[in-house]
């Protein structure tokens, strides 16, 4: 969208519309800055919620130290905005895709992570066949169960293996506690963080004491990064979230950081006391529940179909044909994985808007 | 993707990749056309399911006598690839995106949908304005309970209403039974099927008594074409997804087509009888259950994360680290929704890639 329409009312937009406000998402940021300027960790965000290389921009200006990204194609393009300190935090497999990383790590600071000794052999490969140096960090399974070499002896005998690689360069250890970032209970969430984390900084003194530098140490997400990244030793987190949160994280007690992403719909047709708006599961996911509606009280989302929502008066005003309701998406990473731009307001009004440039890039 | 890898068999690609088998494709077309040659009811395919004006071009040579979209956004993107005839079969609601159709109209042949008096008075004014003639369509409640005016007397009165309009033509009624298309059992699915053609063929038999033209009679989906493209009365049905077709589609009964569409994915992590793939709720979406696994044989997706797939052993032989997997989306219409383009193979060798120029187009 090179026009966009400056200054009308978020109200008044055509719909559906994902909305970000400028306002919130600052101070989101300068949250997280804020409490990490006193504590071990710095941060490295995910840009798997927002794909977005200005957030990006925002976020690194406010002092984080790098960029986390979930897929290759995600990193492609926030090297492509100018970002030259970037975090895979996933496995890289396949002679394609491992051919495209050697090629970004010839023109930014590509660091991947790996969890298996013949990955690695095929990154050493790799890189060596062009004459480049891959970084590469352990992916370590502090619980979670999804992928990662076992914490303590496992992990030193994979990082030893890598460490005797041409073109590979061990920069250190990662460990993601996702069983443990929507954890109801708080204390219990804290626990469980500490005790994935024991394992991540347990390896690291492991092969610290065997001669090994271990640079980087990093995990973490919104829902532990008060635990995580307060916990000595983790050198950075990853969170993502924080920056424009959604309601599942507000509900899991996120309560430090405000809801700066909404979705704009407008109602198409009214019948008593339902109404039926223009947006369903095109244009918001609902594998977290389906999404509160914050504008105007008194209704609730009761169904989505592909292309339409089904809203239930629950004491609310009476809604008419035309009107303008507004959503909290229930999970922020996959809902902005479904639409091309935010539409950036401030005070309710369009100040800009920015592509969401990594949308979609899944490979 | 201007450059794309022709002659690549589809197990080499990189991944995740949504394929598109260019043989079955056009026997779904063929055989949706044959079937209809003889029946009442010619075809006005759903663009909802496919967003790609490629397929739309194949099915409109194949016999189909316009194109039905979604929403206004994918019906301009069709309009721009040259399309003529297209029907949007919902509410246009809202100044800006009525300025958006009156616009249209004037450049393509555009019917909308219509379920208000006051939402038809707002599109005569919009037309009138600019000296425009905007074709509608009365959108007819058949049983779904979604939008649409009640059958009978309350259709006779809106369109009378729109024939006392300037700048609105009548062109007919609409009803879609989208709450039997995947009704399991196919004796009530018909049964449901033919008591929601009863309504809007009746409601076409009232106008028609009172000296009304209803040029168009439109309904069907994937689900009901056989009972009722085979209504008499009916003159086109809106079937979209047995071009591409889905697993939903195909346990509900949809044997007449081919999974054209899958997706291939590769494992990154291997734990025992646990695969890990590329592939997560970015790539494929879950509301109509997990897709099931096609290759290899013996293993079924157990999780959905974001960027990750859970595969579990269910007798199948080992899978390794790099090994590539295939899968049918369970939702086509949302699947196709997550990607850009359709990697498009025949005889399992990549042939071409086509855009899915309208995915996104929400608005």
């Amino acid at each position: 969208m090179n026009s966009y329409p400056v200054g009308l009312a978020k109200w008044d937009l055509d719909t559906p519309a994902l909305c970000l406000d400028a306002s919130a998402l600052e101070r989101n940021i300068a949250h997280m800055a804020d409490y990490l300027s006193t504590r071990p960790a710095a941060l490295r965000p995910h840009s798997k919620t927002h794909k977005c290389p200005t957030i990006a921009w925002k976020q690194l200006k406010a002092g984080a130290i790098g960029i986390t990204c979930a897929k290759l194609g995600e990193a492609e393009v926030m090297a492509h905005a100018g970002i030259e300190d970037l975090l895979i935090a996933n496995q890289i497999v396949g002679p394609r895709k491992i051919a495209r990383l050697v090629n970004l790590a010839q023109y930014t600071r590509v660091i991947v992570a790996v969890e298996d000794e013949g990955n690695a052999v095929a990154l050493s490969e790799a890189a060596t066949a062009v004459g480049a140096t891959l970084r590469v960090i352990l992916e370590v399974d502090v619980g979670m169960k999804r992928c990662g070499v076992a914490p303590g002896e496992p992990s030193l005998a994979l990082a030893r293996r890598i460490l005797a690689l041409p073109g590979l360069q061990f920069d250190g250890i990662m460990g993601y506690e996702g069983h443990c970032v929507m954890l109801p209970d708080l204390a219990a969430r804290r626990q469980a963080a500490e005790e994935a984390m024991a394992k991540l900084v347990g390896t690291r003194d492991l092969l610290v004491s065997r001669g090994i530098s271990v640079a980087i140490v990093s995990g973490g997400g919104t829902g532990t990064y008060q635990f995580t990244g307060n916990y000595p030793g983790v050198t950075d987190i990853q969170a993502g979230s924080y920056a424009t949160m959604d309601a599942k994280y507000r509900e899991a007690g996120g309560a430090d950081f405000e809801c700066a992403l909404t979705l704009i719909a407008r109602v198409i047709s009214v019948t008593g006391d339902r109404a039926i708006i223009d947006a369903g599961m095109k244009t918001m996911t609902h594998e977290f529940g389906l999404p509160p509606v914050t504008r105007p009280a008194g209704w609730a989302l009761v169904k989505l179909s592909e292309e339409h929502g089904i809203l239930e008066r629950r004491g609310g005003e009476p809604l008419r044909r035309g009107d303008t309701v507004e959503l909290i998406p229930s999970h922020g990473c996959t809902t902005i994985n479904l639409h091309d731009n935010f539409c950036v307001t401030r005070d309710g009004r369009v100040e800009a808007v920015w592509p969401i440039a990594a949308r979609g890039c899944i490979a």
